[in-house]
């Protein structure tokens, strides 16, 4: 029984009709054809503005290419000290940006607070000795499954603009924050002040399609040459922009994420004290120790450790096509204690 | 009737119905697969030799990953003027490689041949004012249809090799090469001198998949933190892994090549003294002027004009999936003249 | 006898007197010390027009800082084949920009001409396939001791702005230029369009000290910021620029280059027919052969050969300090033949 | 009375007329002169083994010159949290190494420990998703004036090199160190395993010289054209290497780094139980509040606020040509409390 991770599952039957859907007749290449050209409104429609939204094939390449189109060489990126762009990417956002430096800043269960992030920003030199702050990086839902409030990201965005910085919103795993706080998804993205979103699908059912969405318009030429630039241009750009379309348009991305969550939430519930933050996307962490992580791995489950090893912590995540039989037997181990 | 470029084309039957064949069960996230776990080894039994071969979605990024893991910031890449990294990638190779130059050589129908190379090199300053030769880029097939016989390859690697420098081949069209020649892959390659290849599906038949193949092994490592760190390892690793797998298993490689090879021939003879190029590959150069090429388009064909506008020459490259009618149609408009 | 390169002289008295006089007190760090503070008024009353002056050590970082500061990292520099940015710096432009490509256009002389550069200007593709146009530099005094006049380089400016390029000047011998020309600093640059000069003093008196000198306002707290990143923001600032302020309003500026391109004229007539080049500063071009190479050699001329072996070209540089009794003594040796 | 920076500090007698010694004369360019021909050799000498060295004109080329050449663009850098490379340089080791990151650590005093730093070591990952330890970075002495004793570094740099990372001192103060620990220069670099050294001159006398010393001389070949594109190799390079001789060969090195450190000590002392840190170099830290720092600007004293300006905290230095009576007048305002 697999909880490593949401990388894991296959895509889903929409999605893969997608892909059958568009594989037919000679369609312009380079983003020319007409499931790419279809992908600005639908994603428009989708946060109820104008956006210009362009697909990428890694959430890595949609992070790093938003960042660098957000900070100049000499920028500061401020973001969490989990994000994943700080521990998880290989220094991505430093080489896209040439050099850009990350400001990695503390924040309980994985979410920055407006008072850690308004002491930094005011604290950092602007004089020529120093990197430049830039860009605020919000990961939603965050590295510790946990969801940022509209009004929180309001205020993030807000101590951010202040401040001269641009708001990039790292979505990989937007779909499962949006159905934990049922909101409208422009409510929690440029209503809020969110300027560039790396918008998720793989992870959530999709075989390997991701969008950066830009909701201020005047950064997308720029972004366009470094994504080129970058070989993430795809040739057959169809077969990407026909995943995000059917995400969208069925349904899915909605489906797949309420059910993802409400299964972390089994498990958060079965787990009791073990849990150590609060269970609002379709991740869980626990504090197991050595010898229950083990005797989990003896029954048969599948899942990372987590942190510095003397902690003894899990993380289960659950994906798309998990059985839901997976979930119910994690639930009854952990019950036992 | 569509002649643009071999990127119009949908991906083949055998390429789907590989896709589907991974959609099934969950399986390690970022190249632990099952399916990326094979490529080595189909990559060496296609090649005849060791190698070590990683998947990745874009020709850019195959060729610009390479050419970094060849080149120091400060060196100096030598291909033909024509080739698709000097003049369709946006600068790729000098932002994956932090700088590195492209030294642009002629070459007679987009053919390097040794004596240029051989010159280039040796009048090339090693001295610390100068970028310091790094690396020796051959296009097989080349930009304008043509292709590299064993004896030209071996006698360009060991050119490069005597100064120093590795040699990289970009195999976009890798395929319609050895069906022109007609021999093994390895001739053409590590017999030959290749150090790395990138060797391209996509146009031939794949959904979205290249592969970047390794004959040096010792140069790998770098290659794989700076292929994670530019955003190109895949978490969903497997279906690119399936794509390439069932290219080269299925015999598709073989046969979607042999049949544009032959389309193009046809197209190059009924083309007659228009002619610009010989027809080597998928590729037809065609001398028509403005008026002809008014015409053709009038008559429902699709192509690239090509090179200066003055010049009147046209680009038309035949997909694995073109009706044969589409070819005997344009033969036929040709032949009138 | 050493005409190897200006490079080799030494200081010239008044740059020596400046340094002794900056030599007292203690000054603020990093550029607000009295002296630094007066470069940007000495500049400005030089060319006639509010510019910001900056100061550094090479003209290599002088510029790659500048041309950084014009190009995106997927910009396109355009520059001729023989400019020292092209073949003198280790490929610097690169490394500062984050990968710009130098697209390097022929000019006889060393000269770029209108023709050439808006033919090239007008061809360059500005799809997202290719680097972007981005900046022209133009070199005064040219790589082969040639000097733009006034017109010719408002002409160029004309193309490049109406191109959308900024215009950079490399002026590492700029004083020769204007030497030459007789005219106001100010018609030769700004007027004529220049955005921002790499203005050197090294090469003519100082010990080391250049200025980048903008004209355009806009793009000096980029430059600034990059500056100090590259290490080009001296700590004990004074000490270059009170080189600059002593250079420019001694008037050693003229009075060096003057020296020289009458020294060099005198050369150029003695050679008579081997002369490669009009000599319109302070570089001699000659087409000499090997053996009459080897015998100046023997003779105790010390010079660079120039271009490819077979050519048999000499570069013969007179130095500020250079003795007349050298020029005297190699203008006896070349008319004797 | 200024104790702001040893930057603000003129240049010492000694470093003039050898400045002065240099200026006669042609001399090769670009490091082929005498004086630069001279510099390993002397600095060979000064460490008691084989070095190369090389000079540029400021400490922040020094340090992310060495760093670059230290490590990968995905490589990660060590070092304390207050390192100058962190906070004071603009991102610099980010741009020269085209997006190393940083792995900051704290360290009472300024000062890394061997458990705070071999935790991190063991810690880090070094997996594809990860940067990759590349090079720790040492301050000597560190910004907090302090000063690392010998075998201190050694268990460092044992540290350093069994985690397969090469060790990088930035010795902008080294002089300062050693006066202070009395010990031969080797013993707190090489025997204890430094690989590459920034050996600092200008804070301590020079005009403008600092030298990269390499005890891996299996390096230099990248340095130097690292050096060179980044514009940091001069053409009259003897004027730098003059500086850095003569700094050397006159002593002057250790009599003012004894001098300004003396004088340190007394302010130390007469600061009592206001002193944050323990004075073992020519800077001094003073615990002072908002009053106290306003009195004392009210007196005549220039230094630096340190830190968050809460904190009330400032910073003190000795320059080399400081007045005695400076210092003495300041001591007595502090004993005054």
């Amino acid at each position: 029984m697999r909880f490593f991770s949401d990388n894991t599952a296959t895509a889903c039957p929409e999605i893969m009709a997608a892909i059958h859907e568009a594989n037919h007749g000679l369609a312009r290449a380079y983003g020319d054809d007409e499931w790419t050209l279809r992908l600005d409104g639908a994603l428009s429609a989708h946060f109820g503005t104008p956006v210009r939204a362009f697909a990428v094939t890694t959430g890595t390449a949609a992070n790093s290419l938003a960042l660098a189109t957000l900070s100049p060489p000499y920028g500061a990126i401020f973001a969490h000290r989990e994000a994943h762009i700080a521990v998880d990417e290989c220094g991505a956002p430093g080489f896209f940006s040439g050099g850009a430096q990350l400001e990695l800043l503390p924040g309980e269960h994985g979410r920055l607070d407006g008072e850690t992030v308004g002491a930094a920003l005011a604290a950092h030199p602007r004089h020529l000795h120093s990197v430049q702050p830039a860009a605020l990086s919000l990961t939603q839902a965050t590295e510790l499954g946990t969801v940022y409030r509209p009004v929180e990201v309001a205020r993030l965005c807000e101590l951010a603009h202040t401040h001269g910085l641009k708001l990039h919103m790292d979505g990989a795993r937007f779909a499962n924050a949006l159905a934990f706080l049922g909101c409208h998804p422009g409510e929690v993205t440029w209503r809020a002040g969110v300027d560039v979103l790396s918008f998720g699908a793989t992870k959530n059912g999709a075989l390997t399609a991701e969008a950066v969405v830009f909701f201020d318009l005047t950064l997308v030429r720029d972004f366009e040459l470094r994504r080129k630039r970058a070989g993430h241009l795809l040739s057959k750009s169809r077969y990407v922009a026909a995943q995000l379309l059917a995400y969208l348009e069925s349904g899915i991305w909605k489906r797949n994420a309420e059910r993802t969550n409400a299964l972390a939430q089994r498990i958060g519930t079965a787990a009791g004290k073990a849990l150590l933050h609060p269970v609002e996307a379709n991740e869980v962490f626990l504090k197991l120790g050595a010898a229950r992580r083990q005797a989990l791995r003896a029954a048969g489950f599948e899942f990372y450790d987590w942190g510095a090893e003397a902690e003894g912590d899990a993380r289960f995540v659950v994906s798309w096509d998990q059985p839901e039989q997976d979930v119910h037997t994690l639930c009854e181990a952990l019950a036992r204690g």
